[in-house]
């Protein structure tokens, strides 16, 4: 049996969104990173913009002048919600490889999703951004911190769990020193063969 | 290539040190847990049972009342010191498993080191240790508890590091899901063709 559904957190620039569509790609599953935006915006009303600037970055949501000042800030916390059903929905109809937005901790209680996290070394993930980006203004180790420090803190912040806390995940994977192809492989080996009733017993 | 060390550090009943044997019998690798006690017992000159008592236990060299009442707490320093000192010395010969004993931070510095973290669901450690060794007089929850918090203890006081973390690893992985062979194979996979140059590029 394999898992249904597989989860992909990730650190920006540490290859995590390849991996996950190379994988499903292998798996034939469906993908969804950015084009759960689209899917969002079309279900919910949101405006893609919005979904962009706030569907990952909890540093609004969590600052305290933003929360009492800004009205925006429920808003955050409904866009929260209606992408929390949404990933729901998709992983009922299963078969699909989800990369960020807290889909490892919205779909814990599942026992046929396998959860992953990616994380990099630094000089490997401003390499790749880098290269994938382009050169900025801003200074490549400014704009790692900036965007890594969003993302942790909106999955700190509706999680209420650690980054890069081995306890939730079924695989942490080093990409910058196993590389993506093998990253792809190892999930792939681990997916395909995934116990999906949950069941915990001595195996050997 | 190969990664020529493979160390694993483990939770108390997650099949670590099974998941290490097993993978040293397939590659040809030399296993070093246990009987890592009987070499440092040999070349340091410390008892079996003072090893066996102090060698992942820091729950004395951590306690104010013991390190200033105690003589004996230079002593657990010094074989610390010893392990390292081994550890160190089978890593450079190469071609071995070494499970335990903080050989991922004190291996740090090595590229061809793969470090490996493998943590389990309580129910998963508490079938496996009753199974293995059998009911004692003291609860099963308890026992799991007192032995992983001085094997914590120990690692963190000698580590500074946090304990399942995932950036302290190129692999962690769930045993109480993925099953002991599958990680088994995963490690295999990861550890066949392991770069040990250590060298980080961007591959795709």
């Amino acid at each position: 049996m394999s898992a249904k559904v597989i989860t992909i957190t990730r650190e920006f620039g540490s290859g995590g969104r390849t991996i996950g569509m190379v994988l499903a790609h292998r798996l034939g599953y469906d993908f969804y990173d950015h084009n759960l935006v689209e899917k969002l915006a079309e279900e919910s009303g949101f405006a893609q913009e919005f979904i962009e600037t706030h569907g990952e970055d909890a540093s609004s949501a969590n600052s305290f002048i933003f929360r009492f000042n800004n009205s925006g800030c429920d808003t955050v916390d409904r866009l929260y919600i209606a992408q929390r059903k949404l990933i729901r929905e998709l992983a009922e109809k299963g078969n699909c490889v989800i990369v960020g937005r807290c889909a490892d901790y919205i779909l814990r209680e599942r026992t046929d999703t396998l959860n992953v996290f990616i994380w990099a070394k630094e000089e490997y993930k401003q390499n790749r951004v880098t290269s994938y980006y382009g050169e900025t203004e801003e200074a490549i180790e400014k704009r790692l911190i900036n965007k890594d420090k969003k993302r942790i803190a909106f999955y700190q912040y509706y999680t209420g769990r650690k980054w890069a806390q081995a306890y939730n995940y079924q695989l942490c994977l080093e990409s910058s020193r196993l590389g993506i192809e093998r990253c792809v492989d190892i999930i792939e080996e681990a997916a395909r063969k995934f116990d999906e009733t949950g069941k915990i017993e001595v195996t050997d």
